[in-house]
């Protein structure tokens, strides 16, 4: 294939999974030329700076903005994803929260951890030197949002409200699986931009689609102005953007969240009580929004007897019609991936049919799917502990559940653990969670892993492959943090200090001065 | 060459270099038996836990013998290195505070940073779950020590004593520049090691040399136990290493200190003022032990009119004896570079010989160097940039302080960024600070930047290639923060959560709950 040249404006559409074809308006996505130019201009917005109060104001309009034209967004949003109105208001209303949670932290001011040890001329033999710490924004960043939250991890979503926050521009690679979202959604964020006379380069959309999907992200994550990477979806995907990030000249962090199995573990009190509501409770959580969110839970462990949790979630899955996927392409994976799983030895299909759904035209749907293994086989088959995206879980027979150490020791990172306990259980349940703490960035005991809730506590992130950067967390205040490194100022005289290290903390914002934590006083 | 088989056992020697000769000893390589099973005894440890104020016991067990022993060490590390006594003594103090920092870290127990969410089972659609965050330890770190800091970058120094604190099982790789100063060192941490009954996979030192100098440290990165790395080293080395890391199976992080050209900005009423006074202090510091420290000012920018300055440091430097490097290879680096530098279009050699010292055996010695070019020449000479390991500074001659800016915004990443700068300088300060910000982990204001303080608001860090990761520390409390990630616990029962995040504080550490920092009654 040609290479296309620097001005080839590649065009696309986007896709109704529902109706299985394409809609009706037509795209273009961004040229090598604009996403070079989108990244100057981003670096001269980045040096031009902005103050925290006004990137609240921003965060705000760019809520206000969104929940003034809600409809009109949920509409395309509903054409382009197939995901129901009710969860799609959900997932507005969670981004609407982020990005007034990211304002509010910013009026605040604490987010920059200013630490403060005052110096000491007079010490011996050499005077202690006054230091004075606080986070700075890295500069420019490229995010690439998610197909299975085209709004709460899209244009608008986590990834971009933090990344803002921390004072860094943003430059969005378009999901070519909702483009007119995409686009709904940027030119809210862009007439925010414009309403507080920011620089143009604060925030970028890029659309890509077409023969343009690959390379418009490759161009981003290689511009030698773009600083950082915020990155939702495959762990392939990801893997690919962390090697571009390393290869660079100057190399730059990628924070990627790709895939998590989100294991499950019942033990032997709890699923004697609570067994068939357990299993109840797990197969909607397994299957909510068709079964695509990374916290769904994807692999069950149990002790035996087992056969009525088993027949309950049996039950539950047969039960369920066929779903609408998000793409032709999710469903082709989750297809292939259930092929594996049923080919895998010792294991079997108890509910619905791993090859419902066809490659060819029509509307994009696919069968919840239930499998189960015994532990030894599943310890033998490498491709039962890789994540199944879509509808389906599987559950993992145990002798007893003293051989939970021994599978949880060997799973692969996380991005959730979750522990079904009765107090009968809990001297067992210690020791498995200590060595769960190990995989995965999120522990939940009698619950289900989805439902990630926007919180000071929330870790979304966990050991490779869930996410490339298990230190961090995609969600919560501390996700600012991403996009920040820290700066230390020496012997710095007071006027030449950014306000947040000055002696009288004109921005009344927490501190550690001289090893105390010193709260202002309000 | 053969590879060498599992249980070859390489001998080597240290060296002399103010003899010019090898040292008496023979020692013995680790094995690539004795690396695989030390990964698996770290592993044992890490599993088996270890509980805060036992880990500060250890420390401060660490820290009191080697003061006990501190004749015996110092008289190893002074052959093998050629640093003065006092250099090294201090040395050796600055590694027990270190150790006593860590362990009154642990004491106090609010580095885990526990952050608590309390739920509300009422709130409406959805119950708001409980939340509890804190640092865990990631398991088995590899350290890799400096050759220019035997004590503190050393088996017992600053990524060793932050690693154990944070609970991390701790693999040194001997560093064949002084592999007696190593024994020495690793002994007394073994003698702690056993005083407090620790398993013996907590620390484990690794001899390396010879043909096994490179491998060990190989065996260690890609040993599927190890989950981090810490490195103080060359550019070329600690991008080896993050190599490695990244093409494991499941990538771990490596937190590398590599090269920093650590640039100095002299304004013009400073240098009006004091102009003479600032050259002798860089001088000092630009060849402070030999020019072998990371801090070093590599590079020097002033404004016209310069020729008094310059005329100081160019007496300070012509002063100065050949000085005694700490390895053959170092120095022979050192003329490598210097080469480079006299060989550049428009820079040219002031004071010192590039050429002294041979590769043959013989003391192994080196002149301080001061160079000098014009800004534009510098600007077109990639190889200025870098650093030049060594006693020696690159003057750059400006127009005018406006160049400043430009020359800043195009500098590699550094530790550290000084400014000079009186009250009339002050309006251009602030501006050449925010670009140098972007450069550099720590900006001083009229002073050196060797002499690295031991404090919470330190950062010894900086953009690529200064460190691998620029977002961390290696000196200071914070530096434990690289050996941890976040763990949140959703709706845990009091009785399985860890103490630090029960609802009584037991251990009276400072928190984050709802919101609101809640400092301990004490």
């Amino acid at each position: 294939m040609a290479t296309p040249s620097v001005h080839h404006r590649e065009s696309f559409r986007g896709f109704n999974p529902a109706a299985g074809r394409p809609t009706a308006p037509t795209y273009h996505a961004a040229t090598t030329g604009e996403v070079a130019s989108a990244g100057e201009s981003a670096w001269t917005a980045f040096r031009a700076g902005t103050r925290d109060n006004q990137r609240a104001a921003f965060l705000e309009s760019i809520a206000s903005n969104l929940d003034r034209d809600a409809d009109a967004i949920l509409a395309v949003a509903r054409e382009e994803t197939a995901l129901p109105e009710a969860r799609l208001r959900g997932e507005l209303a969670r981004t609407t929260h982020t990005l007034r949670m990211f304002a509010s932290l910013l009026r605040d001011g604490s987010w920059v951890e200013a630490v403060i040890d005052r110096g000491d001329p007079s010490r011996t033999p050499l005077p202690k030197p006054d230091l004075r710490r606080m986070l700075v924004p890295l500069g420019p960043v490229a995010v690439f949002g998610a197909s299975n939250f085209p709004l709460a991890y899209g244009v608008a979503g986590g990834d971009t409200a933090s990344a803002l926050a921390a004072g860094c521009p943003v430059l969005v690679k378009g999901h070519s699986a909702h483009p007119g979202t995409g686009e709904a959604i940027a030119a809210r964020i862009s007439e925010a931009v414009h309403a507080h006379a920011l620089p143009r380069g604060l925030f970028q959309y890029l659309p890509a689609g077409g023969a343009r999907d690959l390379t418009v992200g490759e161009e981003l994550v290689t511009h030698p102005r773009v600083r950082a990477v915020g990155f939702t979806g495959s762990v392939a995907g990801g893997k690919a953007l962390v090697r571009l990030a390393n290869a660079r000249a100057e190399p730059i962090p990628v924070f990627a969240e790709m895939g998590s199995v989100n294991p499950v573990f019942v033990l032997p009190a709890a699923i004697a009580a609570r067994g068939t509501a357990i299993a109840q409770f797990l197969a909607a959580s397994a299957t909510a929004s068709g079964g695509q969110m990374c916290t769904c839970p994807g692999l069950i462990f149990v002790p035996e007897p087992a056969d009525a949790f088993v027949q309950a979630l049996r039950e539950a899955f047969a039960s369920m019609p066929p779903v609408i996927m998000l793409t032709p392409r999710i469903a082709q994976s989750y297809r292939r991936r259930l092929a594996d799983v049923a080919g895998a030895p010792g294991a079997w299909v108890l509910a619905g049919d791993p090859r419902v759904g066809t490659d060819s035209t029509g509307p994009v749907i696919a069968s919840p799917v239930l499998a189960v293994v015994n532990l030894r086989e599943f310890l033998a088959a490498g491709t039962l502990r890789e994540e199944c995206f879509g509808p389906s879980t599987i559950v993992v027979r145990c002798t007893n559940a003293d051989e939970f150490l021994e599978a949880a020791a060997l799973l692969e990172g996380s991005l959730t653990a979750t522990v079904h306990a009765d107090a009968d259980d809990h001297a067992r349940a210690c020791g498995l969670l200590a060595a769960l703490a190990d995989r995965a960035g999120r522990l939940i005991v009698n619950g289900v892993p989805t439902g990630v809730e926007v919180a000071g506590a929330m870790v979304h992130s966990g050991p490779f492959p869930a996410c490339s950067r298990p230190d961090s967390t995609a969600v919560g205040p501390w996700a600012i943090r991403r996009w920040c490194r820290p700066v230390c100022f020496q012997n710095t005289p007071q006027a030449l200090l950014p306000e947040a290290l000055h002696d009288a903390n004109p921005l009344g914002i927490v501190r550690v001065e001289d090893g105390r934590v010193v709260l202002p006083a309000r």
